[in-house]
This record gives structure tokens, sequence and C-alpha cells, in this order.
């Protein structure tokens, strides 16, 4: 976030709807509120529970505050002085704060009676802040700790001009309407059930064919470039998380123990330990190298349960993982590949807007021979320029075991989501002794790439699911062609249509239910069907179908074989 | 076992193991001596550590006897004095069994110096005992309890005639060559580490190959029997598994708890719960059933450590398991679809001898109505005798949740596996209260059917690498065709021979090792490549292929397009 002019407004804002809260509600205690991307928040300590309805009272309070022309102006105080104020205001978050800043002297701003600690910078006068809104409210523990007391977050955001106000709250409404949640549950995708467990997917039939397509389709072309697969357990000996550190480093994010014959095991968090064991059963030479092994390796990772978010952010989740186990001299031409091959998948769902992220080695805490470290980067930066792509260096952002690439990709209504990742790691290959015999006869340690191309099966399919807005391309339509009939003395006809549909491979489903027509396309529009064949009197007396796209528009298509090659076609590529 | 011939024999053979091992260690003490299916065995507790190379000793000393003509004698004792002379021959094991029983009086049986507390019935002279044969030797805790001392049982089988007994061990020694985990090391398939777990299966790039394959042609199978599939976790809520009864009738082959959020969860032993939370999120109606809903779902189990067998007994597996939610109606419409579907699934693999085995009602513990039970046993028997098959009935051996068919196959050199089940579940739709809508407008219970065809994926793959002694069908190979050179003069001409396989689809690999031929097509053979092509400087200058086969029997055909299209054929056959 950088420190502009939108920033600034923001900033104030959440300065404005505090003394708005605190006009209103003046027993209530303020803990932070900055601006953030696309707004700001702000949290309160206050009895009365806030709900949405209590929004537009709070935005007149704050209209009536940012007319009367406020002049932010800023102060400083000694550290004693400023806790000795914020007491007999009675501000015992802030007070917390100041005791932690590790200044002497504090900052203070105020706009008319309000007076907030803070560093600034703010409008001139309020007057300024003219398009906001307050979004939305939700729970949050002080300082993000659960047994800290749970202050309420009153998010909102602001905007210079009308028109982008405007924009953004439609582009909200648009994103709300895509929620993958509400799409999932709609169209039957689908659920997370509180029985089986939280951020635990079930995958319902419609949501699990699109599963089974994405996987085929992503096997079919991990085959055609070279990748082997491989199929590991979904928990390990606590001695192998030992090996790999996981226990160490990982800890927080890993499912307590369950004891088998008197030794603990976990779940896995990760997939790369087993990969190494299959490596390490063999002793491979520089002839068998490189090696691109590829698995679709569920695992399970112990998040908290405010943050779990739908398919975005589970526990359960399947990574389209893959280790390539390289020399030197291959490092850079692998990478090449994978580039290549990451941003060819993510074009066939309709991802062409990419953004490019090299981390580098942190300037600390690392591990790993710096040399190793030069040649990654190189290989990294050299393999994204062969491609003419435009990327950020993120100086000393890697993982502590390496440097890595990250894509993040624009959904079709302008959201970025972060999922293809390739990364070093100059960790487990030392922990684990992985060797190779290089041409000299002698033991070499073999360069070892993390890469996954989706991210997360889970993770992908919502982002799918919302940038489709649940209106899959043919390939992936669960169900890709619905059968109806005008009257039930159609419903012969239809059967056979319907039969020949399914025997030709395509998924085809009849809908035979007595009602009227409208309602019966009206129903399949919702279930967001690519194609309705209708079938009428003339159908039945011609032989022939007619069919509608998802739009309920007529398309020139009276031969059921074309709707097939066509179906064929699409299938055949991915569209 | 029935009480015949050949058990009295084996059961004699015992004996007079027990008779030899006393007679050269004096200070043996005797637990039991069963026949069994294929033999007998002897269980020893003595400081010796035997060995195989004992065997000879041993089997010398009980031909001796066998030779002395001894006869074998009954006689009864009250279990008071039963005790008092067991006792006073130290045979402490023996003297646990007499308490144990529930008559006062007690029978014995003697050869020659030899007395055995035992039920008989057993050989009148020990002379005909002729043919048999120690075979292994093996740790066994007394009455297979770990917290009791570990006994030596010395295996053996014995015969009536030696042709049987040549016949047998012949058979022992391919069995002993197809031993799946010996193919599985040499072919590189997969291993089981003990550093990843006890029981857990990592699928190497070959293996996992198969496995891709396979679970490919399931599914496919499955789409065209008109089932769905399905994705759920691996683990799931205490809760979850306390409504199911798991927790109850189960809990001893359940791993141990994790806890998350201060809540118990345990990785999944079985599907069915995930599935049925699925069907619970929609209310069906009649119409919507049937529902056949499959998953290759991964499941964990407790086995003790003692059991497992490589991929035959494992702690994870992968079950190709299916449930069938149906009315009553509709339930032997689908019990014979899944028998069929069944039968078919198992011919192409070349399994067409069956055993089929129907278990009905236990007397005593069963849970749902006897009507029910009724019905679903005409359901169970009406199919199997539709299709003509023979079966034997198992009265009373049903699961106490429902009965079920049990199929089972004979493998290429004879030995029986059980693979496929088909249960009905009267326990799990009561205990999660699953419901449809019938045409009358009220609530019903549905059927429901478990299913597995495969049983578990690591266990029928682990039958079929010794089913085809590692030398799978062309479909199956990993590893399709070798090209080989005969010098280094056809390498360039090799690589673009193998170069036109891959990009036809097929899987080909290149070996140019500067070898002698003779060497690399041994290798080839014991690698059990289906296909070899040898290129030398005939081939060369013709642009022509010389291909053998498996047994080095060069094949009519020298056009690489003719191969190819022989492997898409054979690819597309399963053959």
């Amino acid at each position: 976030m950088q420190n502009n002019d939108l920033e600034i407004l923001r900033h104030s804002a959440s300065h404005i709807l505090a003394a708005a809260v605190k006009k209103l509600y003046p027993e209530t205690k303020l803990g932070i509120g900055p601006a953030i991307e696309n707004g700001f928040y702000y949290d309160f300590d206050m009895s009365e529970q806030l709900v949405p309805e209590d929004f537009g009272k709070i935005e007149a309070e704050m209209k009536k505050i940012a007319k009367s022309n406020q002049k932010f102006e800023t102060f400083t105080r000694s550290k004693a002085e400023a806790i000795r104020y914020l007491e007999e205001q009675n501000e015992q978050y802030k007070v917390e704060l100041v005791n932690d800043l590790p200044d002497d002297e504090v900052t203070f701003y105020q706009n008319g009676d309000f007076v907030d600690l803070c560093r600034g910078p703010h409008l001139r006068y309020s007057t300024k802040l003219k398009h906001f809104k307050l979004l939305s409210i939700a729970g949050a523990y002080w300082r993000g700790d659960e047994k800290k007391p749970m202050l309420q977050r009153i998010y909102g955001t602001a905007f210079t001009t009308k028109e982008d106000l405007v924009a953004h709250l439609a582009f909200l409404e648009e994103a709300r309407k895509r929620d993958h949640r509400v799409i999932g549950k709609h169209l039957d995708l689908f659920s997370i059930n509180d029985e089986a467990g939280s951020g635990l997917v079930l995958w319902h039939p419609k949501g699990a064919h699109i599963r089974h397509l994405l996987e085929t389709f992503w096997k079919d072309e991990h085959f055609k470039a070279g990748y082997e697969l491989l199929y590991t357990p979904h928990l390990g000996k606590a001695q192998l998380w030992d090996t790999s550190g996981h226990l160490g480093f990982y800890n927080e994010n890993m499912y307590s123990a369950m004891q088998v014959d008197s030794q603990d095991y976990f779940i896995r968090p990760m997939n790369c330990p087993f990969h190494i064991l299959i490596y390490k059963s063999t002793l491979y030479s520089f002839r068998d190298l490189p090696l691109r092994w590829a698995e679709l390796g569920t695992v399970y990772r112990y998040e908290k349960s405010g943050v779990l978010h739908g398919l975005m952010r589970a526990r359960g989740f399947t990574q389209d993982d893959a280790h390539i186990v390289c020399t030197a001299m291959q490092m850079e031409g692998e990478i090449k590949r994978v580039l290549e091959f990451c941003l060819d998948m993510l074009r066939k769902f309709g991802f062409s807007e990419y953004k490019i992220f090299l981390s580098t080695r942190p300037s600390q805490k690392f591990v790993g021979e710096k040399e190793r470290w030069v040649q990654a980067e190189q290989a990294l930066e050299n393999s994204i320029k062969a491609f003419g792509l435009d990327y950020e260096v993120d100086e000393g952002g890697g993982a502590f075991y390496g440097p890595k690439i990250d894509v993040k990709i624009k959904d079709a209504i302008g959201r970025e989501w972060q999922c293809s990742t390739i990364q070093f790691d100059f960790n487990l290959p030392e922990r684990f002794d992985m060797i190779y015999i290089g041409n000299d006869g002698e033991k070499h340690r073999p360069f070892m790439i993390h890469r996954a191309l989706l991210g997360s099966i889970e993770r992908f399919f919502g982002i799918l699911i919302e940038h489709y807005n649940g209106a899959f391309p043919v390939w992936l339509a669960p169900e890709q062609v619905r059968v109806l009939t005008v009257t039930d003395k159609q419903n012969e006809y239809a059967r056979i249509i319907c039969d020949k549909l399914v025997s030709s491979g395509v998924r085809a489903k009849l809908k035979l239910q007595s009602a009227k027509l409208g309602y019966k396309i009206r129903e399949a529009q919702l279930d967001k069907i690519p194609y309705m064949i209708v079938l009428g009197e003339k159908e039945v007396e011609n032989g022939s179908i007619a069919v509608r796209a998802r739009d309920n528009k007529i398309l020139d298509l009276t031969s059921l074989a074309e709707l097939i090659e066509i179906i064929a076609k699409k299938s055949r590529h991915k569209e």
C-alpha cells in the first residue's frame, strides 16, 4: 500500500468514523483504525452490538463532521503525558499501544473534539471526505489474539470521486453475487459441514465431476510435459517430520499427533518428505536427472477458525504439487519449462493477465550456500526475462529455504489471486542428505524445485467458480445439455434425444416435470447449463431439435449430430 | 477346513513334529499344534532360536518316529489329574489350556513316549505319515496376545502321496517367486518405508502409473455405468464417528484421536459417513433415486504390525467404494447391475473363475427390521441366480448391519482372493436418519448398499503383480517399448524412433548404454517390457525396425506404424 492521496483520505475517514461512533456511543473505547487496501476500518469496544442497520445513522454523523470542515492538527506529547491523558479518557487499548512504542515522544492527531494517537498523515480539512460508505462489521480480537477481548470492526471505503465510489460498490456487489460459497450451494457443487469438521470440503457429484475433469486435464498435461506421477500417504511418523524440520518450523500449522504402536504420527501438512523418501530409495546418477515427480497430494493444515473461508482457505486441500530434482546445469532449462507450462495451463482457464514476483534471499535467516542462492535467483530471473514477462523483485522476500517466483492471475472482474509458485529448496535436500552420482563418479547434492501451478485444487475451484460466475465453459460444465419439452407429448422423443447425447459422451439430462416451458428454461438458466434443447410438436414432426444458449438465444443449429460435434470439439480444446 | 483324511494326517504330523522337537530339545515347552489350511504348525517355547537349517535334523527325527510305527492312543483324565500331570511335565501352557476348558474330563493322545492334550482324531499308526516337509518358522505370541511370551511356530505340510507333496512344494516355490514385495522392489513399483510409517505405501513412478491407468479405467467404467463421483476428507470430527457408531463397534481399528480446536478428530477408517452427509444436504424424492455415488476413498485402519503384509495388508489403502441409495422396488435391479458390473470388471484382468458367497442374517446380534433383511437377502440371491452363477450360502454369516455377497477370484496360479463385496447396510441409514420423499408424499427410509469391486487399490495391485508375475499386459505396462541398439552407431536413429513412439502416446524408453546387446535384451526381459525394438545396421539402412516380444521371440512386424497401432488397440481394449 503506497502512501498516496487515497490512503490519506481513507485514513482520515477512519478517524471521522471513530469520531462519529464516539459521538453516538460515548462509552466506546477505541482500538486501531488504519487505511487498508480498498478502504479502511476501525475497531471499537462497546456494549452495544452494532448491526449494518446502524450504518445509516453513523454515516449521517460522519457526513455532519466532514461538512463541518474540521482541521486535522497534529501535536506531540511525552510518553508519560500521553499515557496520563489516555488513561483519563479511559482509552485502555491506546494506553497499551503507547506502552509498546519505542520512542519517547508520541504523536497525536486532532479533528474537532476528536483526539487520536496517530502518526498521520491526514487530510488538512475534513470537507475533502465526500464519497464514502460503511460496508460491513465483523468481530476482531484485539491484536489478533484469541485470548484478548473481541472488538467490533467496522469496514468502510472512501474515494476522491463519486464515480469511483459507485464503480467500487458495483464491483463489490458483483463480487458478492459471485461468492463461490453462494454459487456452490445453489449449483450443489460442494459443502463444508460442521458435523464433518471445520474447513473440510465435501465434493458433491457436480463439483466432483468438475474436479475429475480438472485433474484429468492436469495429469494429461503433466505426462505430455515429461512428468511422472506419485501417490504417497496422508500421514507419517514423527521421525519423518523431525528430519524434515516441519515439527520445528511448521508446528503451528500441523494437527496434533496420533499414537500408533506408541509412536507419534502426524497427518501431513506437505507432500515433500514422502517424495524425498522415494528419491532416496534408489541411487540416481546424473544420467537419470532431471526427475519431475508430480502428485495431487491432499494435505491438512491447521488454520485458525476465524480465517477459514469456504474453498479459498480450508484446512484440507489438494496441492497440484511437483518436485523437480536436477543438476546445476539443468536448473535454468527446468525453470523455463515450468514457467511456460504454468502460464499455458492458466491460459486454458482464461487467465491471461499475470503479475510475476521474484523473491530473493532474506538478509538474515536463511539456509544453504550463498553461491547456490545466487545461481538459483539467476535461473529464476533469466527464465522470466526469456519470456519477456514483467516482474517485480521482492528483495529478501524469499522463504528461508530458497528463492521463488510467485504468479498472480487476474480474474474476470479484475481481482488478483496468487496461485502458482516455483520455489527452490536448499533445506530438505540437506536435511535428508539427497545425492546423485555425477559424471565424475562423485556424490553431488541435487537442486530441488517445488512447484504448484494451480496452487490447491480446492482454492483454484473456488476461484474458477467466481471467475466464471458458475457458468462453466462447456468442457467443465457438469451438465452440458438439458433436454426440455413443451408438453408431455414430446416426452418420448426427448428421451430418445437425451439417450443419444449420453451415449455420444455428452453430459445431458432430461427434465420432464409438467411445468410451463418458461419456468423450465428459467431453471436451466439459473443452473447455468450451456445448452438447452427445447422440443415441441414441430421438432417431433421434423425429427429436428431447437437449441438455445445459456442466455436463452436460439442457436442456428437444428441437427443433433452438429451439436454433439460442437460439444466434442469444445471438450477437446478445453473451451 | 473339513475333518477329512488330510486334516487327520496333518494333525498327527504336528504331534510327530512336537515329539521330534521334544526329543532333540528336551527342555522345550509346548504351545498348540493344529492342522491348518494346506498344512500344520506347532508352537514351542525353547531357549534355542531355531532356524530353517535345523529343519533337516528335525525332519530326520520325525521320519524315525513315523517309521517306528507308533500307535496313536487316546485316554481321558479328570481336570485335576490332568493339571497335576502337566505340572509335573512342566507344561505350563497346557496347564493354562486345561484350566480354561469347561468340561470335567480332559482328553489326551499318546504316540510312543509323547503325550499331548488333544481332542483328536488322529491316524491309527504313525507309518501313514510319509510325505511331509517343514516349511518355515515364525514368532507367534502365546494366544495371539502381544503381552504374552513369543513362541517359535514351525510350519509344515503333509500329503497322502508324494506327487501331491511335490506339486504343492512347486506351487509354494512359484508363489514365492511371484511375491509382490520382491517383484515390486525389482521393478521399482512401490516401497513401504519404516521412516514414513509401517503399513503405509509409497507409490513409485512406475507403480503410480499403473495405479493411474487402473483408476482412469475404473472411473470411465463407473461413469458409463451411471455412477457419479465424490471426493471427501480423510478425517472427521468425533461427533461424526459417534453418530455412525464407529467409535463404538470399530474403535479397535481406528487410529487414536487428534485434537483440533479442543475437539477430537479421527483419520477415517471408512468413507460412508461423508457420503451420507452429502446425501443429507439435499432432500431427495423417489424420482431422484437410485443414487450411485463412488469414491476412490483412501482410508486408514490400525492393524497389528504382525499381520501387515506388503500391499496385501496395509494400514492405509484406497477403497474403490460406492454407495447406492435406492427404494425397495429398485433394490434387486441395482444388485443385478452391480454384480454384472463387478464380474465384467474382474474379467478385464483375466479373472474369469469366481466363487460367490451369500452371507445371511446372524441369528442373534443384528440391527434393522427382519422384513428388510428378508427382502435384501432375496434380492441378493435372485441376482446371483439370474446370472446362473454357483454360490454358497453362509447362513448367519452376514455383518450385524446387513446381508452381503462376497466374490472370490482365482489367480493365474490358482490362489483365491476375496476382493469384491456387495453389502446392505441397515445401520447407518437409521443412525443418520436418511430419508427420501416417496410418491405418497411421505418420508421413507431408503435402502443403502455399500460395494467395492476391486476391494482396495493397493491390495488389488498386489494381487495383479502376483497374478501377472510382474509382466503386466500392454495397456497397464508402465514401459511398453524399450528401444535398444546393437552399437552406438544406431543411437541417432534410435532416438528418432523413440521420439516417434512417445509422441504417438506410446510409453517408450531408450537405453543407450554401451553394453552388449545380449545384456540389454536380458535386462529388458527382467524388467518385463512387452516389446523390445532392436536397431542394427540393417534397420538404419532400410528405415525399418526389428521387434521382439517379452520372451525374446522376433515378431513378424517391421513397420513402426504397425507396432503403434497394435499398442493403441491393446490399450483401447485393455489387453
